[in-house]
Parts: C-alpha cells; structure tokens; sequence
C-alpha cells in the first residue's frame, strides 16, 4: 500500500455545479452526523475510497463480523441546484504532516471535478451544558460573509479564538491559497457528548443553502449509534491502560541503558 | 541499514497449498504464544528475517549472553494438508506507518509464496479475570464464517467493539483490497496478564483447521517463561522511570528557550 | 501542498547591508513581541511566505471572521544603517527534524539576500516574578561579543545552562557551519508570562545596534492583546481536554488489540 | 542542512589494527565519562563532526558564551596495540528511526576505516544505590566471552533481562549482521547519578583490554562537571514546565475543532 492510495469506484464522474462538503469526525461529531445523513438521505454514490498510513493502524468490525480498514470516502449527491461532493470517513490524520498530505489529496480531487466552494462542516465546543441553536461560521473570502448570514449563519469577532484544528480548518486555509472560496460551518455544541441536536441546527442551514427538504428527525437515531460506538471504544481503551504493556520500549520516553 | 531489510535464509523455498499463519505480541501475548508453539512443535524451518527502522531501537540478551537485534521472522511448517507460512517475532511497529509499510512487506511475501488464505492470531481481552475457553473470529470474506464456525469460532455482531488494532487487523483489511481471503483469530483473555490458557483454547481451533494433533501441554511452560521476560522488561521500564534524564530536549513537550 | 512552501510577494528584491531577525513565538513571547513591533513601527513590507507540513494543521481566524493558514512570514524594514530581513509567525515547527528543515530554509533565504549577520530574539526564564532589565547574549562567533557589550547585552559564563533550544539556537549553530556570525539576544523574563516589560528591556538594545529612534510604549498594548490570545487558546485546549476523545487509537500508546 | 550531515575535520586518516569505541550519552552516562576521558588523556585528534536532524533542536553555551550546535563527534586515539576509533556525543537521537540511521552512518564509517573489533560503553543500572564494581558483558559473537573475562568482564544468564536499548545495544545487533565482533561493557550503577565509581571500574577494563596505564582520578572531577550540567538542564526543564504553554497545538493530543 502506498502512503495515500485512492480506489476509484467509478469513473468518468462528471459533476455540474459542485460544491465540496466534508464532515469528518470532530467535536461531538457534528460535522460528520451532518454529512453521513446527507449522503443517506440524498441515495449518493460513492465514488472513490482513500485509504493511508496516515490513519491509524486498524480495521473495525461490522454487524457480521467483517472488518473494513480504517478510511475516507467520497460520494456524489445529486441536488437540483448542485452536485454535491461529500467527504466523509472514519478518522482524520494521525499525524501533523497527514493532514497536511490528506487535505493536499482532498483539494487536488476537489479541483479535478471542478469543485468551486467548499464547505467543512464541524462542532464548536461550549464547554456548557445548555442547548443552542446558533452555527458560527469562518471563510476563507469576507465576500461569503453576507450570503451565508442569509441561511442564518452567524459570525463573530476572532471566533473560534483557538482558530480551527484539523481538516476543517486546513481545507480554508489551503484552499484559500489556490483562490477557491470555503467556509467553515460549526454548529455550537457543549463538547462532551456526540450531539444530534447542534446536528440538526447545521443540517437546517446547509438546507437552505442547497435548497433541500430533509428530515432531520432521524439524526436522533444515528446520534445514538454513534454514541454507543464512541461508548464502545472508550471501554476497549480502558481496558488496554489496565493492561501489561506488551511492547517494551516507548519511542516518546526513550532512555539508554547499556 | 535500509527501512525495511529482508534476510532470505533459505532460497528457492515452494510451497504447497500455503496458508499465512500471523502470530506477533499482542494482547495476552495469546497470538504470539500459539504461532511460537507451532513454529516448535512442526519442526519449523525459518526461511527469513525481517529488521526495519520501525522496530525499537533495541537488541534482545540471550542466556548465552549474546545479543539479537529485535526482528520478526518467517518459518515454514509443513503440514499434510497445508504448508505454513508463519510470522512470529518480538515486536510490532512502534510507528502508525511503520505498521501500515510492515503489513505491506508481509503481504508481499505472502503474495509470492502463493498464499491464498490468511489466519492472523491475537486476545480479545475482556477486563475479567474469569476463565473462558471462547475463540472470537472476525473476517473480510463473510462466506468464511460459515466454515469457520465448524471450527469452533464465535462471531458477535460488532465484536470486537473497538475494532481490530495493530498487524492482526491491518492484515485482514489490506489482503481485503487484494482479494485475498483472511480472518483473525482471537482468544479471550482478561488481557492483564500472559495467557496460556487462551491459547490453548486457540491452539484447538487451529489443529481442528489444518487437521493437526499438537501437544498444548507446553504452553504452560511457555508462557510462564514469556511472563519472567515481561517481568523483566517491566522492572528496567520501572528504574529507568526513576533515573535522572539524560536527554535534556524531550520532542514531545518541546517549548523554545532564547 | 509541499513539506514546505515559499510563496514570494515580492519579486526581485534587493537588501543593502542586510541584516537577518529573527523573533518567533517563545519563553515570554519576547522575540516575537520585539521583532513585530520593528515590522510595525518601520513600516515593513512582506516579501515572502512560509508555510510548512511542519507547522500545526491550523487556521486562526481574524477580527473579520477570516482564516488564516498559520505561516511564518518575511519583512524587509529599511533603516539608515541596515535593511533588516524579520522573520516572524505564528508557530515554531511542530517536529525536531521540522526546526532543522525549516531552519535550513531560512539560513538560504538570508544567504540568498547577501545576509551577514543575524539576531535571533528570545526570552530566558528566571523562573522568578521579580522584573529584571537584563538582556543576556550568546554568540556563535566570540568576536562579536565586545562590540554587543557596548549595546548592553550582558555574557554569563555557561549561560543559558540548558542551551538555547529551536529556532533561536538552531540558527546560530547553524550558521555557524557556514561561516555567518549570529548572535542570539534574550530579554530576562519569568517564564509564565507574554513579557512586554522584557520585551521593551530587548528593544532598547535592538535600537542601539541599529540606531533607531522606537517608541516602546506600544509593546504594553501588544502584549495585552497577545495575552489575550494566548488565553483563549489555553481555555480552548482546557476545554478539548474535558471531550471525549474522538479518535479511538492515540499513536503514542498504540497496544494490540486482536 | 541534510538529514545526516558528516564533516571531515581531517582528511585521509589511516588507522593501524583500529578499533572503534563508543560512548554516548546513558545510564549514569558511565560511557560517556570513559569515552571522553580516553579521548582527552590520550591526546585524540578530532577526525569528523556529526549533525543529524535526529539530535535535538539546540545549541550548548560554552563558558564563553559561545554556541555549539548538538553534534557527536569521532576521535583517533593512538596507542600501541591499536588505534582507537572514539565516538562521542551530546545526544543520542530522538526518534527512533533517528538511531538507526545514525547506527547505519557510525557502522559505515568504522568499516571505511577497516575495524574489525567494536565496544559500546554504557551503564546497567541496578536500582540499588550501594557501590558495585562489576562490569557486565554483552556480545554478538559468543567467541568473545572466555577473551573478555580475562579481563574482568563478567557475563550473566539473560542480563541485562530488558535488553540493551539506544546504540550501544543497537551496534551490536546490527554489527553482527556484517560479521564484525562486537561487545557491550557496562558499568554496574544505580541509575540514579551522573557515577564517577562506575565510569573508573569501566574504564580499569578497558585500559586491560588495551594495555593502557591511565590515571582514573580526574574521572571524578569530570563527573561532578557533568552533574552540575545535568542539574542546570533539569532545573531549565521544570521552569519551562511551569510555563505557559506558547505553541497552542500539540501533536500528540490532536483533537479537531470545527
């Protein structure tokens, strides 16, 4: 395997109007209930598979027992306005210059269909408890600002204040370089939970920007599942730090003996 | 020394209806524990080493006070029905790519011998110090459970939870996109301590699939030797804990002086 | 996008007795405050960009809601004696071999403008609140040492005990292989605070070297805003701890599962 | 700057019957004291510098304040019987590629210069802090041992039972791969302190091994050198833990906002 590969599904995808949405894991999954209900609600096609060293080394096991490597996908949604390109997947980098290397691979794919906006979609943390329906939003372009305040996005002063880490954040920031307009849409989110909830706030503003009628109500469910896998794999970490460390020599606290 | 550096020990080496047998430490060391003891019982000839960058930087001590420089190996066992191709060794990678271009060499080697079907050893640990005699299985051909449920195997929708970690999973998800049939293997185990027991259980499954009649006496004996070793490994990472540091600039917590 | 990427904003720019700053994020922030107070207060025009895998995968966001791919940056400021080429940015790099590619880049950019001497800026911790006005010097070149005497840099035997460790050290030991005196210059601070006291204590000595007439009152404003930065990010970092980790396998305490 | 960079200092060097000795950075940094103080009593001559990517981002400040970027460095000591090869250093590398790749280099070099025979230097520690003049034995060639317990090497069963970890354990194994006898000595100490006593045991066999008449008292003075030095860097290391942390993401607990 190389250090990223790519598994093209399909061929010959040609894509009219099409806007780039990513929702990869984040803060309380937000962007990724938003973009994997999309892809369900929409029937979209996947068109290519990306798989890397940059992601952990691992598969996870299905309802029948069948393993799937760790990886990220792209499916095409059809919508009357656009075609949308949705970026979804199981994890982000492992590694600082993964993500670099991974989001360089997403915009080179982004620009071969002509991709001509993109839009990441993530949570931004609270810290609170309490329920709020508000999606802050950053660009990459002031002249998105209006237009995206129209579908009820809001903006605020130096906000996120810890800038925005990860593929969302990068995506803006290399696409910027290459003069392609995204946004970052955050719906707020206390951060310690998986949130349908901020899910459903996102999923109506990205409604009214792509002008679509979809039923939010089943977030709930797939929030739950997804909860219950997040459950899952807190309780397999707890159980291997109780574990006797089978590998003896720790890169990070290397020391010499001899 | 290259990244990746492969020792043939024997040349021209053909195999008869080969099967990929993986069985490096892990939880419970239960996989490593089995796939040693076959590797002893059939009268295993090691075919070649394998020493890469990706292993720590560390050499074993023997009883004769001569040192061997940490590796994984590959023996062939010969078998009425199959031969064995068989992967023990002394360490996984201590790096996320390092595990992904180390699975690659092996399916490489595996893919020139003509092997056709992979068994990848490992534990499922269970937090409980309560015995149990189960084999968990999961596969990336679901048309193998069938068969292998005549063997013994379990198979629990979504189990294990948090996935497959490490060479065992990566193994079955990167032969998937070769086509090439595999499943993994595990004993439970309470995944704190070495675990001969578990591996008996699991060596049964094994002789049940290649037809074998194997002596799981010995892995008493075993595993009690690979339990002093761990001891030992445990009680240097314990002293070395409480020593001065002698390397003042630690990458991890790197904050700039001047 | 490259390892790393150099994007110029000016072309065919020509220095006359260029002199190399250096003042990137540090103990105090006191390189950085000095070195973008000079770009501000000189009126300085960027002539390139840096941007690096090595550099976190993060985008800051702007009093008008924007993005910013966090870089590092090169002014040129023109003073009667010297044109400075300053270097300043967002962030060190991430990695240890990252501080030596990175440092590698900006040593041939400097030789590349004709660069003779370079200052590296920093802080050095007491570890005490007490405010000290000292600024204490480490040379490359023991030559230069009387001369920055005369500016008020004060030299201790052994002095900074620890070394002097990224950037700011890096570049002078090596520029020292290719024969470029360098000098590194600290502002004695606590340790636990953005410094602009120390800051201003550094400017001052910045001033007599190059003959510069500087308001230094400013830094105070300066520094109150970078505080306020530096504790947004810590109470986004406080609250990304409280989450729920997202990504089920950390890297640095991979274990096996299977 | 490359990713390993060697320096020749002087050119056409030929050795008569060369053996090379290491002593880098350890345990009780027993090697490093024996190294050095060879190298120093015997008048060696510095043939090459070492600067690698895997050392630490950092310079030391000399007594006059002058810079020195992290390095290891080899020496020729002449002496009767043979011409000792010495490598020295500050630091060992930081990564665990890092010491391979320099193990790979320092091999290179020892077989350009025709060595037949190498002894790495290191401290075992024992974790109990009464004085002990052992020395312990490690070799890749068995034929070694009856050679080296004339002169005073003890060798022991499995010890050191965790291996020899970093280069002095490194060399070994991969020395033995190019058939050239290779043995680890190690001093017995407590792991605890910079150990003079230790350093002086060591460097008795040594000095057997090649008819050497060396005083071993400055050992103790050099010892208490370094420890000074050590403390100063320990003492650095907990004030820059009180600090504030300046780069707001660390690589290792990447979580993603947005």
């Amino acid at each position: 395997m190389q250090e990223i590969e790519v598994i093209r599904i399909k061929e010959d995808v040609q894509l009219n109007n099409p806007v780039f949405i990513v929702g990869l894991p984040g803060v309380g999954h937000v962007g990724k209930l938003v973009a994997e209900h999309l892809v369900e609600e929409l029937n979209a096609e996947k068109i290519l598979e990306i798989y890397s060293q940059h992601f952990p080394p691992q598969v996870l096991v299905d309802e029948n027992s069948e393993t799937h490597l760790v990886n990220n996908e792209m499916y095409v949604c059809k919508t009357e306005k656009h075609d949308i390109l949705a970026l979804i997947g199981d994890h982000q980098s492992s590694s600082t210059e993964g993500h670099y290397k991974l989001c360089t691979l997403y915009l080179d794919i982004a620009r071969e269909f002509g991709v001509q906006r993109i839009y990441t979609l993530g949570g931004f943390p609270t810290g609170q408890l309490t329920y709020s329906e508000e999606v802050l939003g950053a660009v990459n372009n002031p002249e998105m600002i209006e237009e995206l305040k129209e579908y009820g996005v809001n903006f605020k002063e130096n906000e996120p204040g810890g800038g925005i880490v990860g593929a969302s954040g990068l995506l803006l920031g290399m696409s910027k370089l290459e003069k392609i307009d995204a946004a970052c849409l955050m719906g707020l989110t206390s951060g310690y939970l998986v949130d349908p909830k901020s899910a459903q706030s996102l999923l109506k503003v990205i409604c009214k920007i792509f002008e679509l009628n979809i039923d939010v109500g089943p977030l709930e469910e797939r929030a739950k599942e997804m909860e219950k896998i997040v459950a899952r794999l807190k309780e397999v970490e707890q159980q291997q730090k109780g574990m006797p460390e089978m590998s003896t020599v720790n890169d990070e606290d290397l020391r010499y003996i001899g």
